[in-house]
């Protein structure tokens, strides 16, 4: 039956800093190296055998999925990168650190901001240091300026459909090594939530989440491999 | 135009024992790691960004090309495993140490199995362990046994014009991150070398050998970015 492995990258320099990150290319920090081997290690320890591996084209996810594969002992496991499993895009939040933000705007707005499911933060400045127009890896896509959770679902959304759905259809099992709210997206799809519902679910760094799905793609279990930093999980439809 | 980066892996555990490896899964040592490092610093250092990496599916090559993909700053980079750029196969050699192998069946023999063109090694044991038939990286494929260079370069040869020659005549840059062998192979088609020449190619480790294609694929220079541990290079036909 086809498995699914959620794996949110591990501390990088700015999750230590405090900054809003969104799709700056901010390396792990060697912590969030340590996190994503111990994920690997688990995922060895249960004995799951990963036919393919999705992760987003920011290094703090792909050497989160790289450090996790070699601890796996899969490193030869087939890897595809993809803008569309990017984490939200935080417009002109980002580069902020969050207690200055929060002093610009307000704490509420950032609030909002932050847990709203569909309000986006005004959007990026055009050519300045955060706009992505220009690096090579967006080549020939049409980039956001700024990004709620809805329309981080509505970019991760079609990619699911078109590239992971059909693999998971072949009964593969499948990692995907992304970011908070690219992964929200996805348990947001699986699991059947409302905009309300997904907002409230936290998905830990570096714990693989392992799902198993019937032959719809339906949820039928679930659970933390490292149960001890499990945190609460929507429910499963009987 | 069309550029080419052919990258040996660094040193592996096994290199350290003096064992014939072949496809044995051995993985990189620290120093080897380090090789890996060093040449994505000299690609970085050379302004050359990659389009698109093909590796084996043998870990030290796999790791190699992430350790030097992530120190170019190029971690985003699309990236294609296949066993067809393994390490020469060495049969009945595998897993022994050089020196034991001299014993057992003389040091000029093993020279020749080392030195020669198109004469193979006994076969390996099947069944035994180092017989990759079970192994689910290599599912469906036809495997040899054992391996001359001759032979290394008849699984090499259609991957190449199919997967490989394709994209360079697209214009890309490719980082080929793979095995002395399987790179041998690349080098005796691309400069068209005989059998006798092939064989005296030493390719370093760790040193990015940076080969300028013209439209028709032919050589229009070469060098090792790290020129103080480069080898004697193919003469270019001019």
């Amino acid at each position: 039956m086809p498995t699914l492995i959620l794996l949110r990258h591990g501390q990088s320099q700015w999750n230590l800093e405090d900054r809003f990150t969104g799709w700056v290319d901010v390396d792990l920090t060697a912590e969030g190296e340590a996190q994503a081997i111990k994920g690997g290690v688990l995922i060895k320890a249960a004995g799951l055998a990963i036919d393919r591996c999705f992760t987003s084209v920011l290094t703090r996810a792909i050497r989160t999925s790289w450090l996790a594969l070699a601890a796996a002992g899969q490193s030869f496991v087939p890897e595809v990168k993809d803008w569309r499993l990017n984490e939200r895009h935080y417009g002109g939040l980002t580069g902020l650190n969050k207690t200055d933000t929060a002093a610009r705007y307000g704490a509420d707005q950032v609030k909002i901001w932050r847990r709203s499911y569909d309000i986006p933060p005004p959007p990026l400045t055009p050519g300045g240091e955060f706009d992505f127009d220009g690096d090579r890896r967006y080549a020939g896509a049409v980039l956001p300026d700024t990004e709620s959770l809805a329309s981080t679902l509505a970019r991760v959304q079609p990619y699911w459909e078109a590239k992971i759905a059909p693999r998971l259809a072949a009964s593969e099992t499948l990692l995907v090594a992304a970011h908070g709210n690219s992964l929200r997206a996805i348990v947001k799809l699986l699991f059947g939530l409302n905009g309300e519902a997904i907002v409230g679910v936290e998905i830990p760094t570096g714990n693989p989440l392992l799902i198993d799905l019937d032959a719809a793609l339906r949820p039928t279990a679930a659970r933390y491999l490292d149960a001890t930093r499990a945190q609460p999980l929507p429910p499963i439809a009987s």
